[in-house]
């Protein structure tokens, strides 16, 4: 069986556990802490990053949410994510990546540092000005989410694709750190409650990272 | 014809126009400023990011760097770029993020604004000790680099893929910013020796950008 070493908080874990949901590919998780000194997650990726996929009895080990995500979409037919015409195709791509990078370092990497590394390792209050930066942050990214879904169904096109799925990941963790401020994204928030209710989604929703609690709404469809 | 709107120091648009090159694909290229607020470019794409790959007569607009190369992949059969098995092509797209995330933002992004954004906008000097930071992480990837070629012939494997393509896009714009120390690196300097000589490389060698000129050794197959 795969095994996933990650972290509840990790945004690309979170992205390659949907992707798995959806495509019904069984997977353990296996829990590791990026930020302590552990030697054997440091054996399995000098990297040092989450999330690593394991299939050990295939010698198998895929490195890279993006890289793993297409793995699986070339080896299970079963619900593509990169679906369509090669323009479609290239569509999805560009979002993924805008989400992954820039999403996560305008927003998600900030908030992970101030309120979730900060009370995990230093134990420093968090830099209210950065945290004010990453909040206007997402809240222009929420407006480009709007704006998508002002003419698509979903975030790529009629159907689901990756794209929803590396943008909820981003979102379901700056959203449990307490990041985003859903008022005025009405587009947005109608497309995350019906992400938030599907079966791959509820297994996230229902964790939680040692000592850091997530906001009343965090877990739940309508908010 | 396509159309890559792109500026010669841009380690993304390098990517894409060697994957083209090595496919065989014409391309025209449009020089643009994305530092610059032009209003065309930004009509173009919203994010203000190069490479944008535009075929008008199709009506195609292709954004982000891995998203062209997986649509040429997808649709020109010539010069495989991410050729192999699912776990192969799983390994040349994790080196590909590597590189095209940590190597860039670990030491090509903070090169490109100590010399070349400061000297084309706000005409600071460099900051000395942002461009030593950016050295010594240039060095530990070019470790990385020796490391693989240790074990194999190109950086994922036995033939030439879009990971050695990604890769020299990179370390050909720190090269041409002098961000480069490449004693000590041999396999990684007799791997770059050769993928400058290759006729994919050789136009992008020849080009320079304004007002900043590259070291000597810059475009010298052996250096």
């Amino acid at each position: 069986m795969w095994q996933l070493y990650q972290f509840p908080l990790c945004p690309f874990s979170r992205k390659v556990r949907l992707t798995m949901a959806e495509k019904g590919i069984a997977v353990e998780l296996v829990r590791v802490s990026p930020w302590l000194d552990d030697d054997d997650f440091a054996d399995l990726t000098p990297a040092k990053q989450t999330p690593v996929l394991v299939e050990a009895s295939k010698g198998i080990v895929l490195i890279d949410s993006t890289a793993i995500a297409e793995y699986f979409e070339e080896t299970v037919d079963r619900a593509p994510m990169i679906p369509g015409t090669a323009p479609n195709r290239a569509e999805i791509r560009r979002l993924v990546s805008w989400f992954d990078i820039k999403l996560y370092q305008d927003a998600v990497a900030p908030l992970m540092h101030e309120r979730m590394l900060k009370r995990l390792i230093t134990r420093e209050p968090p830099d209210a000005q950065a945290l004010r930066r990453a909040m206007t942050a997402i809240d222009s990214h929420l407006d480009y989410l709007d704006y998508l879904l002002d003419h698509r169904r979903w975030l790529a096109g009629p159907v689901l694709t990756l794209a929803d799925l590396a943008a909820a990941a981003q979102l379901s963790v700056a959203d449990y750190l307490g990041g985003i401020d859903w008022r005025g994204h009405k587009q947005t928030v109608d497309w995350y409650a019906v992400m938030k209710s599907r079966p791959s989604f509820r297994p996230l929703l229902g964790e939680r990272m040692e000592v850091i609690m997530p906001p009343a709404h965090y877990d739940k469809p309508d908010f």
